[in-house]
């Protein structure tokens, strides 16, 4: 029997190309001989529907995508996820779901009993556990199919008191097959690879496993559909952020013809490059738009935002506007500059200053004379946000927003200023991996420019600013920011680390009290473990922590 | 025995101030004669605790608490809520749960069974749910304790698979006691007397309920705490929106010297009012700020909001600025200023013509002589948004946000402009809700002024701009807005309701390609069943409806 891995790059609640490209992929498998395709979880409707699973139209339109995708499986089956209707009276209205489509007819439902209800996931949400499991068969091979978490419960301290495979094993399948849409995080694919090798081990039989690829707005999916043999071997691995369909030999109980292979793991910084790139991509293609607009200071942020969007979009669709000010280093428009003539994307100079001397005589009445300070600051970042909006308002062009992840957490940034946008590309990359990010890119040609890289960081909001007055080093502060945030510790424990007290319960302080602004920001592509957004859910008006 | 029931407003997090008033009210419960005093759901921490809960110091922190709340029950006992650590291995590592505390020890541990999921919840995502029931016995007397959603199982169409009063009513208990955090919505409180009444009924049960009180950011809990008899009957009923203590006598099976009452249900627009009032006073008293600003506009969005502002914080502590541009008509400023009049607040004037002309003069090269459009539109929203934050940054006032839930809804609005704030007072209130706001806030004598309920609403953002230029009238477009937010009809649905196609279509389509607005919006004080914000979670580079 030959079975087919369709890793495709779907689009949530787009029922026509994504019901268009499920039939491409049948029948493109079927030129290759194939029995059976098996297609991602959610693959109908895409990856996360959220709250459209709360429209019947919704649901009533993935059944009929499926139904349209059953009569092209004359000569061929397929496995395709879904949501369903939870046909009990008790417990919710749906599951998460798969078909099992042969001879254009929908032959077995398989549900989900694992429902991920942490960081971005809410499945629990919409979706009732599945408490019965029952193995497919199809020409004679009986395959044990499970949906994404339902292989995850496998760990020391299981999350979940189920386990599927425990059940469906006493059946005796001969392959297990899992359908996921496992989204991206640097080191996610590591982990992949172990939790999936360690049912294939703990069953005793080959595992194929396909992923969703692409982005939806915050969630980026990288594919790396994997298949392993009875030992947990990795027998094959499809690329990451990119579509592709392969098509594997299953007889007597094995794959036919394939060899364990040695991975080879990508940096981190490569795959969060490709799923930035792809992230930028996917939000402009899915949304209809083809031009980006962002604000070019000259440092390395939205030198790095600027990189990246025009190897998402092309440089003749990024538009960086130069906003100088009296607080504008001489290097800044320079660096800019540089910038913008290695790569070669278009540009606007258009400086600030009448805009905020313009605010500056209109507050004054109000302000009494009280002396400058953040105020002041915010107004200058402020005309920044009003030109970039005003081009995108008056051309069409999309704002990226380029604040990272360490100025994020710690709220140095103005709201509705630099935190205008309506995609933030590098908010879940820490300032130092944005150097490491300036290295990748530049590694065989120099499109950071230099002085970008190695100038000392500044906001350039009053004379002589550096970040380095009001921040510690990036280096430290990176460190205790991902202590806090991405493994959640408590500042009692990151100091029992050997950091400075002080220091923690001052950085930890900043990252609560800019929860607020946070709220407020565009969703961010996400590329950690924990990245800020939906993921990660903190009371404003909280008192621990502030 | 004497049973207390506690309305209380707790912080989220704030454990010294919880535990004191838990310890207060546990005295003032026993000066009264109280032999077990009720305390909220997640009393100890408040309510919802969010991602607090994935920190393991937090639930230290609870258990710490109570701990110390345990060693005041020396001669009165107590039912207090918190998280608590789940000891088996599988599963996730929490329990929603409640303390029975008695002679100093906690006697009983109550588990939650049902955990809600949908709109602002999100208890799977940290919860196991209980799976085995226990009453508890305190002084003879046979109690069976449930917390929140564990009785509101009882409906014709359950959400549920299980139902912990049907467990627990096998151990044949005398009294049911819930405990509860129950969030405000205009129709919540009808509903759950007829699911408690239910109850009662149901199990033939007296019923003691007692709920939280106060406002966590954008989630208002209305208090109502509520007494039945074994027949249904309403036996007291608890103030709304305000912090209560009462004792009642429980003995042979019932509770003494108590009549059925007839309760008054009090108008909608009455509870809106003050759920907003209080949504404003907690927001302002919880983060430990005074003074709010906003802009007025001499429309009725501001004035509602001004008016509400000032009766929560009082009007020496409310700044309206006033922000006349080249497009506001002659009545603007004089109906803002009888407003002003009216309510004691402070006041400047702020014109912001001179911002606005220097973006043109700033833009004009970049916008080769394009004609006027919504760029220059959004520019002088925006140029008042820097003007309120200046006032904001420069003085420490908390920016309160005025857009109503219509506009919201359609995006009518200008993100980073009037979308700022850090809390959108009324943008769960339809504008056909707005006017009877100021009805209501009028009837006994003009605050908000003739002129601005009377006047067709306008923008005021090019000359002799109407807001029915652009939309139909509030009374079909928030009519057809309810149907597709708060009950999640489809389009055809709605149509097939009567409405105009096309008109139903275009308002669809705008309420759906605001979505990336609505995701940078401030949080909003929550009235309805579906408001925005947390508890209605829509892709924004979905498909589907867009």
């Amino acid at each position: 029997m030959k079975i087919a891995l369709a890793q495709l790059n779907y689009h949530i609640g787009n029922f026509e190309s994504n019901t268009q490209k499920i039939i491409d992929h049948l029948q493109l498998a079927k030129k290759q001989g194939a029995d059976l395709v098996v297609f991602a979880e959610l693959a109908v409707c895409g990856y996360p529907p959220r709250d459209f699973l709360e429209f019947e139209e919704f649901t009533d339109l993935c059944e009929a995508a499926a139904q349209q995708i059953a009569a092209h499986c004359q000569d061929i089956a397929c496995i395709i996820g879904l949501p369903v209707k939870n046909t009990q009276v008790a417990g919710k209205d749906l599951y998460n779901a798969a078909y099992f489509i042969e001879a254009g007819k929908v032959k077995a439902v398989t549900k989900k009993a694992l429902l991920p209800n942490y960081d971005v996931f809410d499945e629990y949400r919409y979706f009732e556990p599945a408490t019965t499991f029952e193995c497919i068969d199809f020409k004679g091979v009986k395959i044990a199919l499970t949906i994404c978490e339902d292989l995850w419960n496998i760990n020391t301290n299981p999350l979940y008191v189920a386990n599927p495979m425990d059940e469906l094993i006493k059946q005796n399948p001969e392959v297990m097959i899992n359908i996921a849409a496992s989204p991206f995080s640097y080191c996610h694919d590591e982990e992949r690879v172990v939790v999936l090798a360690d049912n294939a081990k703990k069953y005793n039989l080959p595992l194929l496993y396909v992923n969703q690829v692409g982005a939806q707005t915050e969630i980026v999916f990288d594919g790396g559909s994997l298949v392993f043999d009875a030992d947990g071997n990795i027998l094959d691995e499809m690329p990451y952020f990119k579509e592709e369909l392969r098509v594997y030999e299953f007889a007597d109980g094995q794959l036919q013809g394939l060899q364990p292979i040695q991975r080879v793991q990508e940096p981190d910084i490569a795959q969060i490059h490709d799923a930035l790139v792809l992230g930028i991509k996917d939000y402009f293609d899915k949304s209809g738009f083809k031009q980006a607009v962002l604000g070019l200071s000259g440092g390395i942020d939205s030198a790095i935002v600027c990189a990246l969007a025009c190897r998402a979009l092309g440089p003749e669709n990024v538009m960086a506007v130069l906003m100088p000010s009296k607080y504008s280093s001489d290097h800044s428009i320079q660096d800019a500059m540089d910038l913008v003539n290695n790569i070669g994307c278009v540009h606007e100079v258009i400086a600030i200053k009448d805009a905020a001397d313009a605010f500056d005589s209109m507050m004054a009445p109000a302000f009494k004379g009280l002396p400058f300070n953040l105020a002041e600051e915010n107004i200058q970042a402020r005309c920044r946000g009003i030109v970039v909006m005003a081009m995108s308002n008056k051309f069409g062009y999309i704002l990226l927003n380029t604040s990272n992840k360490s100025e994020c957490a710690v709220g140095y940034g103005t709201l509705y200023g630099d935190m205008c946008g309506a995609i933030g590309v590098i908010g879940d990359v820490y300032k130092t991996q944005i150097y490491q990010l300036a290295a990748y890119i530049n590694k065989d040609t120099e499109v950071i420019p230099e002085n970008t890289v190695v100038k000392p960081p500044s906001a350039e909001l009053r004379p002589g600013q550096k970040d380095s007055d009001s921040l510690p080093d990036y280096d430290t502060l990176d460190k205790i920011l991902y202590q806090y945030i991405e493994l959640r510790k408590s500042s009692s424990a990151i100091i029992a680390q050997g950091y400075e007290e002080a220091l923690v319960r001052r950085i930890i302080k900043m990252v609560n009290t800019a929860e607020f602004k946070r709220y407020q920001t565009p969703p961010i592509l996400r590329v950690s473990p924990k990245a800020f957004g939906m993921g990660r859910r903190m009371p404003l008006v909280g008192k621990y922590l502030s």
